[in-house]
């Protein structure tokens, strides 16, 4: 069955170029974003633009939430009425990094309305979202992967079935955060170590990155780690709230993950001496006061 | 000036093929090894072994140490009167990987004595050094680091100058080994939750290889740390020692490094755990402990 009817909420700087990629593929969008900016860029790349979550999923086939967590998302399906106009049978898919078992517990209430639910975080960042090139890490029960896979497809190039049970898509999400975040912190606590020695930090990156010690942050976000003022691709605050959700999946499941929590740490310092808005790049600054340094 | 005779100490799994390498590169090469195998399958390579150290640093005007740690070093130097043996000027290259301040000290007491001194540490494990494409991070005073060049350049396929101070090549290899041992526990921690939580292991490494979480320690270790017994192309005491001398340049510097020295306590518990002879993938073996798993 080919989803023909969709509403899409939250068009930020993922949700945008995603939703923007649906209505590419020749599916019906009607979109909504709490902010009027977001639903005019949405109207300016052909989409439909509504102004209550309700018009957005009246009569949908598949409700799409790119939302900022999953308080925003209960919100919308239950005290927005987003799921009580939405068709019968229709399926929600959400998208946005939330914790696995508050996602599991949403799905239950979801789907004990009749609807379809389908737990599918995404990784790829605002330039995978714009190239239609997302990881998708997918969990919910056949009908509804089925039925949500052509809008999925559209917004991302690698669709992966994590398993039958919203929450699993969701425990991918995490552990592949919880990568991330520790490997920026790693990156930036060696790179701290060969300022503070007075060994050149390009020449270290070209050392690293072409040995069995890189990894994709240490290429990407190593050389901003460098410059004072980098440009913000993602935030301090965004690994402050995913490496919280990647301790909030492990404390549900009582497991100990002391590399993810010591890097939480160290973005929470940088969040709290002002620095949250700047690039992610910046938890070096943990390093540099650890240094006493400013 | 090219390097035309060379005693090389320590022709174990990293040792033999570079002293090997040295010999193709058309120097003169004389090896020695505490253990007769290892001088046997030198011979076996074309390589001169001989049954002393000052037998292989008789005139040479390079002396190369592959040795396991600092204390070997000064050993084969002093104790067993290698440095008496080389010709006046020889240069020694310190290749194994060792405490930056204890070889700033172990240099001067070289240079001291009229010697050439070249930091000279690698990366690229047993693969690179069989291929002759070891990454070298050398600093030396230029006279020194000039006459040593050749014989760098036929181990290794990317030289880079670090600096002319000897210890600074050790603290390049230190934060290397920093970012490769926080990897592989960061991997490890992010599996283990996945075995714990019931998703699939190859499908994660398959999500976690192609996004923003990768690096190269999780491309090549993550497999292996899914096996039960894995070959072992590094054991898990390599990283109790390596990121020992993290931990120690750290001590020298006065600079906290939180990551690495939480990652140490993860493979020295494994150790403990009496596998530190296995591959050093098994570092998941603490998360599984954690856990309360076997």
């Amino acid at each position: 069955m080919a989803v023909s009817t969709i509403g899409f909420i939250g068009l930020g700087a993922m949700g945008l170029p995603m939703a923007r990629n649906l209505v590419r593929a020749g599916h019906a969008v009607r979109g909504f974003d709490l902010r009027p900016a977001g639903r005019d860029a949405f109207a300016g790349l052909g989409g439909n633009p509504t102004v209550t979550v309700a018009d957005a999923f009246a009569g949908a086939d598949l409700a799409v939430l790119m939302v900022v967590n999953i308080a925003q998302a209960e919100a919308v399906l239950f005290a927005s009425g987003g799921l009580a106009a939405l068709a019968p049978g229709g399926i929600v898919a959400l998208m946005a990094t939330c914790p696995p078992g508050a996602v599991a517990d949403l799905a239950g209430r979801v789907t004990a309305l009749g609807h379809g639910f389908v737990d599918a975080p995404v990784s790829g960042g605002v330039v995978g979202a714009e190239a239609g090139s997302l990881t998708i890490m997918a969990a919910g029960a056949d009908a509804s992967f089925d039925a949500a896979e052509p809008a999925l497809r559209a917004m991302g190039s690698k669709l992966v079935r994590i398993g039958a049970a919203p929450g699993q898509g969701a425990t991918a999400k995490a552990i592949n955060q919880l990568l991330c975040g520790a490997h920026l912190a790693v990156a930036a606590e060696g790179l701290a170590l060969a300022e503070r020695l007075g060994v050149d930090t390009q020449v270290m990156l070209d050392i690293l990155g072409g040995s069995a010690a890189s990894s994709w942050m240490l290429r990407d976000r190593g050389p901003r780690m460098t410059q004072a003022e980098p440009v913000v691709t993602s935030a301090v605050d965004i690994f402050v709230k995913d490496l919280g959700i990647v301790l909030e999946a492990g404390r549900e499941a009582k497991v100990s993950l002391p590399m993810a929590a010591l890097a939480h740490q160290l973005f929470l310092a940088v969040s709290g001496q002002g620095h949250g808005a700047r690039d992610d790049s910046q938890v070096i600054r943990a390093y540099r006061s650890l240094q006493g340094r400013d």
